[in-house]
């Protein structure tokens, strides 16, 4: 059985094992991991040295313990770890043990070849055999790709009852080396279910402290830094770390001031630099930081937040009513789909919309099939969205990002198996104003039903700042009375219950002439009462000028700067603009 | 000194004069009022005939007794008036004597040469003679046109202080001669001061019906109805009327029971008529009807209520910043500015804004003159604009209808200024939200700006029914932040003062290119807030199919049909429609 850990407090991790494995007469090439069954002794011995130094937390020598990095290498996956959780629990004592989970060493799809199921297959063998050993934590690490960390974590989960805890690893332009921000890294994997989040490796702690601000600044869940003992140098054939004990310890303490909880070492640091930093962090007390939770999707390397300059989701990845992607979709042909995708970001979107709903193929498999090649060409985050439950979550678990799920709504049904995939991935759902009894004609039932799935999915631990709400566009053409019934809704759903808002924007002028003029200046209705990211066609010219106008009046594009950009060549200007006042003037 | 009158009990009007007259012998091409002079025993006894008969007032036989009438005649004026007033005076004994004012037999301006100053002379002196000679009403009736209506009854209240009546006879189509219907005649004449207003002669009692109700409908001051006695029929040389005394009396009742509060006899009624008629109000109580308020401008021939469907008010006549219109002032061109006021109707203009102020001119002169040309030319309700009060009451004394005034604001200075002006001529205004301290920055100053200036309004006599608030539109390009606060300003207004609203729309987008564009997007936005009219350019196509698409939306525009007309031509499409979702569907 693990031992309870308590994240309130300070946590002072160990520091490098490779560099103390190189003190102790490592040789370059040697695979550190056969320590655990060759020389147990030595690993025990640097345990113990942290251990004496005041580390909280000692973590297992199993960073390369995966099935790719010991394919070949004649060791046995099970025993290493088993041993070297042994071996850690050995010496830890009452401290405790972290199972260490490192990057697998193969570049995943995109850029490689490994699958996200792959990966996930991977690490859960790590993890069933490091639980199973007796770890106390289990610590995903100096990850580089967010993907990974997702499947890892997915793995570690899903495979045991022990606290997981991750870090990044950053290079000196603010990115993981797939391009991850600290925002993005914070949005999407606080949102996974994890004890605690960081930063560590690459960088010294002097590099890091900006990043760490920026992590601080948006997780509400404990920080984790691990830096390295600066920036590596060679001192002729040798790496050296220049950063001494107390320097490390100093920044220790201001990274402690600023909020993070969690502290410990990486690459250079020795049972030094953890000696110095407890000593540190005595008479400190942990920085209760009060977080403002944010509405926000991400892909991998790009996050938006809704509030603000407003939101095009781009809504033309959709078979209903478009023979041509039908098609498409029939015939496996996802060029056409990626086409659409691009298409619309060059446009404008900030997130797409995916539905692959027809009833003659598997939506399962073309959902997932969509998701990774739309995620593999285009940088934006996605809407994943099917009336099939199982469509949604095999969806949003292969989404390379925190995705939005379109949508649940108030029937009980929806929302009982909707909220358990919304709260286990820690998306994003868009919840519709309807329930059993269809869609209310007023907007003040409307906000009632808002206000019941709000309450219902606070039962779930999702909060309402991971809703938006669509309150829902009637057809001009069929249900003209209730049209402004809707942004009626809009604004008293911003007012009373302070959500974010989503439409469907073009539905209302169905069956009219010259929809785009109606759809226009519904959006403008729209977007003035409080509507925060309309579901639209950014390929529509007229709603796209709306959106850029309406940034301007609301105050969003400051200085009206990109709209003078867009309009002070005349020949990006409107076409439909005969205004004599202004030729006058 | 004229005694006073109760206009909360009914009271009954004498019945013809002319066809007691020709019973007595009065032959084809006489001059009825010679009678006051050469017989006034005549005349006595067709006035005994009446008090006999119950009527609480008799009319003098003045109609005819004006200038242009008595011409040539040999016959004075003052005379005929006087003498027609004592005779009916000696009649009446405890009864009241209404001194009678009939067209002057001239056609005016823009049918004829009569101007509207000439008119007023005319009426003046026979109002100073009859107030002179003591009688106790002045009734101005039998009028066609409502220009010459409101030229009398400005002389009528400017030169005595007698109750004023005012009726107008309407044709078999519903109009009066000049095409004044009954809400039009309703929303002028009852802002004008006046005590009584209603319809007579032309037609009987039957055909008048439908008229009757349609005043009563509008009418806040009690309603007159003299019918004739049914259409007049030539039997052999003879006219001969129809409707029997107990017919009328029975038509009689079932006005009074509809609303109306003062009834007599027009051509063909007889004192039998009269006194069958005062019979059937026997044991009726007048009834109190509560008329809604509404917020109309009129020409002499259409009226334009706000609220609902969007009205346009035209801002092209406005010199600032136009150069052309600058030049036709100077040039005294006024056939640009009739041009740029049909231009404006035609493409969709509601009211037209007329502003002639450039300090090269004296503006007063302009103003006038503009006034009749466009009145002559467009039937549209005008908003007479100008910062100068002279300039503005010049303008609203003129104007053949119930025109704007643009505009008061919150300063003391202006209101006490502005507002015996909106009173006396029975005009709308327009109130600006600001005061001595400028444009307030936030929806909550403006609003309190609104507040003041309804209370002080209501002290003068003016409800807010009267008023129209204008939250000021500021430039994006130098106030950007304070832009939306317009938006919220006209939502307050609306919510909390239930009053009209407009906005001068196009200032928002000085400076910034693609006007057009940020104009209409603003414009959705504040007409979803509650903009009832916008002042705005007409012929700017985005603007105008804002205002239709906002009509749609709104459900003014009923099944969409103006827009479906509009539209349903693909060739009257906005041409900015690049919408690939409407091609795909
Ligand atoms: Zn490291
Ligand atoms: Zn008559
Ligand atoms: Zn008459």
């Amino acid at each position: 059985m693990s031992r309870n850990v308590d994240f309130n407090k300070f946590l002072v991790f160990d520091g490098a094992m490779g560099t103390m494995l190189q003190a102790c007469g490592m040789k370059a090439g040697e695979l550190s991991e056969r320590y655990n069954i060759e020389k147990p002794e030595v690993i025990e011995k640097i345990h113990r040295a942290y251990i004496d130094a005041g580390a909280d937390v000692i973590t297992t020598n199993t960073f390369g313990a995966n099935r790719y990095k010991l394919n070949d290498t004649g060791l046995n996956l099970n025993d290493v770890i088993t041993r070297a959780v042994e071996v850690a629990t050995k010496a830890a004592k009452d401290k405790l043990v972290a199972l260490d989970v490192g990057p697998l060493g193969q570049l995943m799809e995109p850029y490689g070849s490994l699958s996200f199921e792959e990966a996930y297959e991977a690490f859960k063998e790590q993890v069933l055999a490091g639980a199973l050993a007796g770890a106390d934590i289990i610590i995903i690490e100096t990850m580089s790709d967010i993907y990974e960390a997702k499947a890892a974590i997915l793995a570690a989960r899903e495979n045991s009852n022990l606290p997981i805890i991750c870090t990044m690893t950053f290079q000196e332009d603010g990115r993981t080396l797939t391009g991850t921000d600290p925002l993005t890294m914070v949005n999407i994997l606080q949102n996974l279910g994890i004890a605690a989040l960081g930063i560590n490796c690459s960088l010294g702690p002097k590099e890091m402290m900006p990043l760490v601000h920026e992590v601080l600044k948006y997780s509400r869940i404990p920080v984790i830094v691990q830096p390295n003992a600066g920036l590596p140098k060679m001192a002729g054939s040798e790496t050296i770390f220049e950063i001494t004990p107390e320097m490390f310890a100093a920044y220790g303490r201001q990274m402690a001031e600023a909020g993070v909880r969690i502290l410990g070492g990486c690459c250079g640091t020795t049972p030094e630099h953890i000696r110095e930093l407890k000593n540190a962090l005595i008479g400190l007390k942990p920085v209760k930081t009060h977080i403002e939770r944010i509405t926000a999707a991400s892909s991998s390397t790009c996050t938006v937040t809704l509030g603000g300059e407003v939101k095009i989701i781009g809504e033309r990845i959709n078979p209903t009513g478009k023979k041509k992607l039908k098609e498409a979709l029939m015939k496996d042909d996802m060029d056409y789909i990626l086409r659409e995708a691009v298409d619309q970001k060059d446009n404008g979107a900030h997130i797409l919309d995916v539905n692959v709903g027809i009833p003659e193929m598997d939506e399962e498999t073309v959902m997932v099939r969509a998701i990774k090649e739309i995620q593999g060409i285009v940088n934006l985050p996605l809407q994943i969205d099917s009336v099939k439950p199982k469509v949604i979550e095999a969806g949003v678990r292969v989404c390379n990002g925190r995705p939005i799920i379109n949508s649940v709504n108030g029937e009980d049904k929806v929302m009982e198996t909707i909220f358990p995939i919304v709260k286990k991935y820690g998306c994003l759902v868009v919840a519709l104003t309807l329930d059993d009894g269809g869609i209310p004609k007023t907007a003040e039932e409307r906000l009632k039903i808002a206000e019941k799935i709000i309450k219902r999915a606070g039962e779930y631990g999702i909060p309402k700042e991971d809703i938006i709400v669509d309150c829902l566009v009637l057809t001009a053409s069929a249900q003209q009375k209730e049209v402004k019934e809707t942004i009626r809704a809009v604004r008293l759903v911003k007012e009373k219950l302070g959500v974010m808002t989503t439409l469907g924007v073009s539905n209302v002028s169905f069956g009219l002439p010259a929809r785009s003029l109606l759809n226009r200046t519904f959006l403008a209705a729209a977007l003035s009462a409080g509507l925060d990211a309309p579901i639209m066609n950014p390929m529509d010219a007229d709603m796209r000028d709306t959106v850029r106008a309406f940034n301007v009046l609301w105050n969003h594009d400051k200085d009206s700067k990109e709209y003078i950009n867009a309009y002070a060549d005349s020949k990006a200007k409107p076409e439909n603009n005969d205004n004599k006042t202004n030729k006058d003037l």
